[in-house]
């Protein structure tokens, strides 16, 4: 019976699948261009709101903003919801996507393991770890059509612990163990403010590793603490590392990855003289010395961008996440965990790689690499549109690391002017414009290398070979 | 000042970066053997819970369970946290993200666009949709700390409809325009059961469709429901599109996608004569004749795993969604809704194709593709143990699409028979023996494509053949 079923399911799914092809090309001839074209004009990315009509919620209710934040609104990347929550629009999504890849990378380069855990937490196990009571406004909480008490996940060290607690001991041989998770936090923050640099849900990588030892949970806290300088040396940014509070998470050694910006909420020391530098927090008042070199601190302000803890047996004293010695004994793990505010890292970088009016992103994370505007309607250049349509088509085929990384600007009722202050304020890092000299007997396209602010020249194949050097990921 | 400090952050940064390639290759030889291997015997991915040891909460509570969750929390691929959510562990993570580069590639190809909407969502958008009160008890509902109140989203009809009606009139050119987001949902399920097939945070793919008029929305939604049809081809998935109820959700059409299973919690009607079919609930009391060719309709039970809605106005003239016609005259826009459960696709995936002991994964979404199993340690083939390593070592090279999807099994200690067992159980599509015709003069691989049941002896680039042919995603 089953069986006859399935055949029949199996008929429709044929039939299906028959008329799948031609009505899909269809479709995308439809409106789209060319099935796989990216064109500005089809794009969700709203760019008559640079016309500064308005900040949304934000300008209205006449709250602070900074330079992330106001970039990110008129550009059309985020929009507010309600305070401190945003949607996240196409290109930020994009740019968050290839984030996350970057960080995976790194995690798994070090033997970190992916996985998931839930946003509900039960309200239990959050007071046995007496955080329940000791985060207090700061949590989400909630109950269930059968009253049960949970939070919202602003981080799972009680989670993490208590799965592996549940699954036996572990042998010492699988250890050190890392399980890291990207996924959205909360955090009732009584005064979210500059776009996604402090909302109220926000994406996070937070690893949590198990060792055997304290030496070796610290060998463990200095191989994740490299992978953080690793990262942020591709995305291209200035960072400093320093000494932290360990704060509500606990633990016996603390640091915070920090971007020097003035709009920074943490105020950080660093030694002229030597490789001190601390928060703020962390130093006694009134200290003006280095406690290392009594060289002269200066005070700078940072953006908290991730943050290390060594927890030493905290968590796992309390719920019991144990492994087995070689001598088959017993004994607690200890315990660290890693966190990356993934998109605070995203706003940041747009905070202090940008200008007052355009938007640079780190080359890695930009929503597109290139955006290629083609002559505008009725102009002298408009005879070599093929060149630059072929130019398009040929790009993908010629450098297969920018596949789905192409714009075609076509809104050709548009000056390239016009197109070009777009591109530059949303910063892809490669405009390509066909100018004067792509009348030329040889053509020649111009190539605006945004972050680097060069221009150069080149002919078809100069710039696929040109292209050819972009990092992607 | 804050230049200076700049360059004092690059020394620093100049300071890590120069220590990191050592210290990091340093680690990945500390016990994780080569960098880049995956091994079997460091998976977090315990291999001890096949023991029938315990089913976690749900075993000890004596709820009904399914094939899939019995597979799933026996192969440590879930474990529960509370009712109705899960932990993902990091084979289940690996399968969800390739469903979502799967999905993501479809709705791409139709033009939709991808973006992230908050979970929390204001009480007042869904006053003002009449849901707040209709959803009643399955909306998780919480107030912050100034007391606003807030519900985690299940659906976004509210949100996406807002955002459209806040960003001022569309153009007309603009349309159809489909967006899309693969999010977190949650609902407060009466009875979460059946692991991830009903549980009460899961993963979904929801898209909003807005046109111009009812006929434009009524082709984009066969577009939808044509590029449902082309994923669950890809996943080799057995379904049925069936008429259905549209719910709390509203509208005027609706389709739900049903995976034929006797563990389905829907009804259909399937007419064995035409192409009519239906979910039960859409059917008069009583009829036993198909209202299309008056043919027998047999009935089956389905797993729901996608849901298709042509919406009306229904949402857009409550939220002044609108946009500008040719004429520059504002108009309501016409809309869809498209929803896919990702968590329960993976877990129906499970559910219709495992055996009562053995996971089977669509080909696609395989956790990893292939699995190797070296000689045991002081077994006659273990002399050959250097050719085993030379094809993990010469797979990534010779077809890159397997690059980071070949493990290892590394437990020497353990029979060819009992990796093979778990290997069987844990269901890689590609499994690679050096058994005995490894010890020929010219040295043949064994490899078992359990998807299929066929076994192969192969010459080293015998096996690099055969596997170039592997779909990866």
């Amino acid at each position: 019976m089953m069986e006859m079923l399935l055949r029949q399911c199996s008929k429709e799914f044929l039939h299906f699948a028959a008329c799948l092809q031609p009505c899909r090309l269809q479709h995308c001839g439809q409106g789209h261009g060319r099935p796989g074209r990216f064109l500005v004009s089809r794009l969700f990315q709203p760019a008559n709101l640079w016309e500064d009509r308005e900040l949304g919620v934000e300008g209205r209710q006449g709250e602070l903003t900074c330079r992330s934040q106001r970039l990110m609104l008129r550009a059309g990347l985020i929009h507010p919801a309600s305070p401190g929550c945003y949607y996240y629009l196409p290109h930020t999504l994009r740019a968050v996507e290839k984030l996350v890849r970057v960080i995976d990378q790194e995690m798994r380069a070090i033997g970190g393991q992916k996985l998931n855990m839930p946003s509900l937490c039960a309200a239990d196990l959050w007071k046995r770890s007496e955080r329940w009571d000791l985060m207090g406004k700061e949590l989400f909480r909630l109950r269930d059509r059968h009253n049960g008490e949970y939070c919202l996940g602003p981080t799972h060290e009680e989670a993490v612990t208590e799965l592996i607690a549940s699954l036996g001991s572990l042998s010492y041989r699988q250890l050190p163990l890392m399980l890291y998770q990207i996924t959205r936090k909360f955090r009732d923050e009584p005064k979210p403010r500059f776009g996604l640099l402090r909302g109220r849900e926000f994406y996070m990588k937070d690893m949590y590793t198990f060792d055997v030892s304290e030496e070796a949970a610290r060998q463990t806290y200095d191989t994740v603490c490299q992978a953080y300088c690793h990262l942020f040396e591709r995305l291209g940014l200035s960072f400093v590392k320093v000494r932290a509070d360990t704060g509500s998470i606990g633990g016996k050694l603390s640091h915070e990855f920090q971007l020097p910006a003035d709009i920074g909420e943490d105020r950080l020391l660093i030694c002229a003289n030597c490789s001190f530098s601390a928060n703020v927090e962390t130093v006694q008042a009134g200290e003006a010395d280095c406690p290392e070199c009594h060289g002269k601190l200066t005070e700078t302000k940072g953006i908290e961008v991730g943050h290390t803890f060594y927890l030493g047996t905290k968590y796992s004293s309390i719920f019991s996440a144990s492994y087995n010695t070689p001598q088959n004994k017993p004994a607690v793990t200890e315990m660290g965990c890693f966190g990356l505010g993934v998109t605070r890292i995203l706003a940041a970088s747009i905070e202090v790689l940008s200008t007052e009016d355009s938007i640079r992103w780190p080359g890695l994370l930009a929503p597109y690499q290139v955006c290629i505007l083609p002559p505008k309607k009725g102009s002298k250049e408009e005879e070599a549109a093929g060149l630059v349509d072929a130019l398009y088509d040929g790009l993908g085929e010629a450098v297969p690391a920018l596949r789905g990384e192409v714009l075609l600007d076509d809104r050709t009722q548009l000056t390239i002017g016009k197109r070009l202050k777009d591109a530059s304020r949303l910063g892809y890092p490669y405009v390509i414009v066909a100018g004067r000299r792509i009348l030329e007997d040889q053509p020649h396209f111009e190539v605006c290398c945004q972050n680097t602010g060069e221009t150069v020249f080149l002919t078809r194949e100069g710039v696929f070979d040109f292209l050819r050097n972009v990092q992607t990921v």
